[in-house]
C-alpha cells in the first residue's frame, strides 16, 4: 500500500464544465463518449485478422465478401424423384385435358456426389435430393407421383439399374424441382456486407461459399484499472477497511461481451504519481485503444485519477444521472480515456448508459442492448434533478424493481435483468406507470 | 468416397409412427426432443467443474452459492464528509424551528482503505465514500452540507490534519449515509442460486464476495456428425457433383451459443456400415449427451443415418414442418440421439424449433430465443398441411420474407434474423397480418 497522498481541495463549482446548473444531460455525455471514440477509430482504424471460422462467431466481418462460386454449385435436384427430359412427356398429354402419363426406361441412380453422365432421350434416373442433374434433363418428378411411387432395391434389377420402367406424369413443367446452379447466390455477388456480426447463419454460409478462414476486424483494445488502496483481488484475505474488487470483473465481462479486448486489467493504488507512471507504460507498451478506469475521480480528498491526470486532457465532471454521476472524460497521451466512478453499480451503469451504446454505434459491437416498454410492479422515487436509473426484472411485460437506489448494492444488481431510467423531472413513479427498461441480457 | 451403396425401398407409410396422419405435430416433437434430453439428464446429471471467475461467463452455476461474509465487509460512509456522533449535535437544535448547527473539532481524515482510531466526543472525522466509519461514529455529514464545504488542503494544517474546526447541521439523523456492514448480503445468506447463468452482474456478485473461482456445470456434450459423400470440409476442392459442409459450421456454432461443448465434429460418407463403427466408437470414446447427425433420414435411395441405424432405438420420422420435416429420434447406445435432415436451412431450423428449447428447458442453456409480435410486411403463402418456417428480417414491429421457402438459402437465411412460423391450417397471411416471429439474435 503506498503512504497516504495529501488530501487535496476540490470546490465543487470548478469541477463541472458543461451547462449552467454544472450537471451534463446524460444524452449529452453519451454523445461525448461516442465522439470521442469515433474521432479515434477514424483515425486509427481496427486492424484486419484472418482467423479460422470456428474462432469467429461474434466478430465483425472486416470487409465485404463476394461468393467465390455459384451456391449451389451445380444444378440439383430438390426433390427423391425422376429426372426427365419434358420434352419427352408432350406425347402424354390428353387432347381431353385428363392428366396423361408416359412410361420412360429407368437409368441408372445418380447418388449425391457424383457425376451422371447425359441423360439420353426417352429415359428418366433416379435422383435424390441434392445430387447433381444430368446433362438434358429439365426437370424432377417427386417420386410420390411416379409409378411405382418407390425405388425399386437394387436386388430386383441388373447391376447397372437399369432395365425397368418408371410411369410420370405428362404435365411437367420444365424446371420443377430444379434448385439451379447460382440459384441461392451466384459466383461474384456479394455474399456478406463488412461490418456483418458473424453469427452461427453468417458462419454457414462463409461455410457453403467454401471458405474455412475469415477476415474480421481486430477487437478494440481495452487498458482497464481499478483504483483504490482498499481494493484487494478476489482470493486474496481482506485486511481492515479492504474490500474485494468487483469492478474489474464486472467491466472486464461486459466489455468481453461487447466485442472489445481486454489487454490488461490491473488494480492500481492510491498515489496518484504512481498511477500516472503505470499508465503511461502501459499505454506505450499495450497501444490501446480506449483506457477505462473505475474509482477515484469524484470530489474526496484522496482521487488518484483525478489527481493523476491533472494535467492530461481529461475533464472531470457530473452528469444529471445516479448512479454514475462522476465522470471523466478525455486523453491521455492521445488515447481515449473515460474514468467511470468507484462503485460497482456505478460502473456498470457507467458501461451500461454511456460505452456499450458509443460502441455498438462506432464500431458495430455485437449484443447491443434492447429497450422495452414495461409496467412498473412496485412504485418507484427519484431525485427531480437527476436521472435516476434504478435495476430491476423484467419478465413478460412486467418489471419489478430490485433493491434500492444504493451504488452499493451487487446482490440487488445480480438478481436483476434491467435497467429502469427515471429521467430528469420524475420524482415518483406509480406501480403501473409504464416505463422504458433497458435489458441487460 | 465409399463404395455407393444399395439403394433401398423405403415405401412412404412405413416412415412414420405417430398420428393417423402419418405426421406428428411440430408441439408433439418439441416435446419428444425435450423428453428425451430430460430423462437422460436426469439419470446422468451433468458434472462439476471449478473454474476461474474469467473463464465463467455464460456458464451455469453448479450449486448455490452462500455469502462467506458480510458486504459490504464493514460499516462505510456513502458519501464524501464527515464521520459524526450525532449525540454532539443534539445541543445545536432551536427551540424556535430555524436549522441550527454544530462546531466540532476535525479530526484526522480516514483513507479508504484503512482501520481509523475511534471518533473522540465533539470531534468529526473526514471521511470518503467507502471508507471505514470510526467506533462511535453514527452519521455521515456530505461535505457540501458542511462549513466550509470542502476539505481544507493540508498544507493548511499540521501533519496530523487536526487543529481546524468544522461546522455541521445539527438536525442529523443517526445513520445518514451510513452503509451498515451486510446491509447489500449478509454473511451466509443465499447470494445466487443454483443454475444462475453467470453474466457480468453475476460474476461481479462472486468476486465482491472474494471468490476468484466459481463451480459451474459441466456443459451438454454433444457429438456432431455430417453425412453425404457429396459434402466436403470448407477450404477443400469440389469434385463433381460436390458442395461444401455448411452443417457442421452452422450446428457447431448454435450449440456452442447455447452452452454446449461439440466433441467431435465429423464429416462421414455415405455407407451404413461405416457410419455405424464409426458412431460406437466415437460414443465409446467420447461419453457424449447427445449424438446430434444431420442428413441421410430421408426417403431417398441412399439414406446413411436411417439405414446405419435401421437396429438402433431409433424412429425416422416426418413431421409437419417446412423445412425440417424429416427428423430422427431414438437413442444410440443408450445416449439420446437426433437426425436432422442434410438441407442447411432445415437442419438450423430443426435446431431453433427442437433442440434449442430443449437445451433451455433442460440444461438451463442461455441465450433462448424471444418472440414477438411483428408485422409483415409482403404477404406469404403457406402449404395448409404443414407448419411453414420462413425467414425474415425483423426490425422494429415488423418483419420481412427474406428469400423463398427453398431449404437451399444460406444466402437468405444470412441476411436473417428472425424465423417466421406460419401454423398448419394457414395458407396465406397477407402483408400487415401481425404474426409471432422468433428472433435468432
Amino acid at each position: 500500500m503506498s503512504a497516504s497522498p495529501a488530501p487535496q481541495s476540490v470546490p465543487a463549482s470548478a469541477a463541472a464544465p458543461g451547462p449552467a446548473a454544472g450537471r451534463r444531460e446524460v444524452a449529452a455525455h453519451r454523445e461525448a463518449v461516442e465522439d470521442l471514440l469515433r474521432t479515434w477509430f477514424l483515425a486509427h482504424p481496427p486492424a484486419h485478422e484472418s482467423i479460422a471460422l470456428g474462432e469467429a462467431a461474434g466478430r465483425l466481418l472486416a470487409a465485404d465478401v463476394r461468393a467465390p462460386g455459384n451456391l449451389p454449385p451445380f444444378t440439383n435436384s430438390q426433390m427423391d424423384g425422376y429426372a426427365v427430359r419434358t420434352a419427352d412427356l408432350a406425347a402424354g398429354s390428353r387432347p381431353d385435358g385428363i392428366p396423361g402419363s408416359v412410361r420412360l426406361a429407368a437409368a441408372a441412380p445418380i447418388p449425391a456426389g457424383s457425376a451422371p453422365p447425359p441423360l439420353l432421350p426417352g429415359t428418366a434416373a433416379p435422383v435424390m435430393t441434392g445430387a447433381m442433374l444430368p446433362e438434358g434433363a429439365d426437370a424432377v418428378v417427386p417420386i410420390e407421383a411416379c409409378t411405382p411411387d418407390y425405388f425399386v432395391p437394387a436386388g430386383f434389377l441388373p447391376a447397372d439399374g437399369t432395365g425397368s420402367t418408371v410411369e410420370v406424369p405428362a404435365e411437367t413443367p420444365s424446371g420443377q424441382f430444379v434448385r439451379r446452379a447460382g440459384s441461392d447466390i451466384s459466383a461474384g455477388a456479394p455474399a456478406l456486407p463488412a461490418g456483418s456480426v458473424l453469427g452461427p447463419l453468417q458462419l454457414g454460409l462463409l461455410a457453403a461459399l467454401g471458405l474455412d478462414r475469415v477476415t474480421v476486424r481486430a477487437r478494440p483494445r481495452v487498458l482497464l484499472l481499478t483504483t483504490g488502496d482498499e481494493v484487494v483481488e478476489p482470493g486474496r484475505p481482506l485486511g481492515p477497511g479492504q474490500i474485494h474488487d468487483a469492478n474489474t470483473t464486472l467491466l472486464r465481462s461486459s466489455l468481453e461481451e461487447a466485442g472489445a479486448q481486454v489487454l490488461r486489467s490491473r488494480i492500481l493504488a492510491d498515489s496518484p504519481q504512481e498511477f500516472t507512471a503505470r499508465l503511461r507504460a502501459d499505454i506505450a507498451a499495450d497501444a490501446p485503444d480506449l483506457v477505462l478506469s473505475s474509482g477515484g475521480i469524484s470530489k474526496g480528498a484522496y482521487e488518484v485519477v483525478r489527481q493523476g491526470l491533472a494535467a492530461a486532457d481529461v475533464a472531470f465532471l457530473s452528469v444529471a444521472m445516479q448512479p454514475g454521476g462522476p465522470q471523466g472524460i478525455g486523453t491521455v497521451e492521445g488515447v481515449p480515456f473515460l474514468g467511470f466512478p468507484g462503485n460497482p453499480v456505478s460502473s456498470l451503469v457507467s458501461f451500461e448508459m454511456f460505452l456499450r451504446p458509443a460502441l455498438t454505434a462506432v464500431t458495430g459491437a455485437p449484443r447491443p442492448r434492447t429497450e422495452v416498454q414495461a409496467r412498473l410492479t412496485a412504485p418507484l422515487g427519484s431525485p427531480a434533478g437527476k436521472h435516476q436509473v434504478r435495476r430491476g426484472r423484467y419478465t413478460a411485460g412486467t418489471v419489478e424493481p430490485v433493491g434500492g437506489p444504493g451504488s452499493h448494492l451487487l446482490h440487488a444488481l445480480a438478481a436483476s435483468n434491467a435497467l429502469i431510467p427515471v429521467p430528469v423531472g420524475t420524482e415518483r413513479l406509480e406501480a403501473g406507470a409504464e416505463v422504458t427498461v433497458l435489458l441487460l441480457e
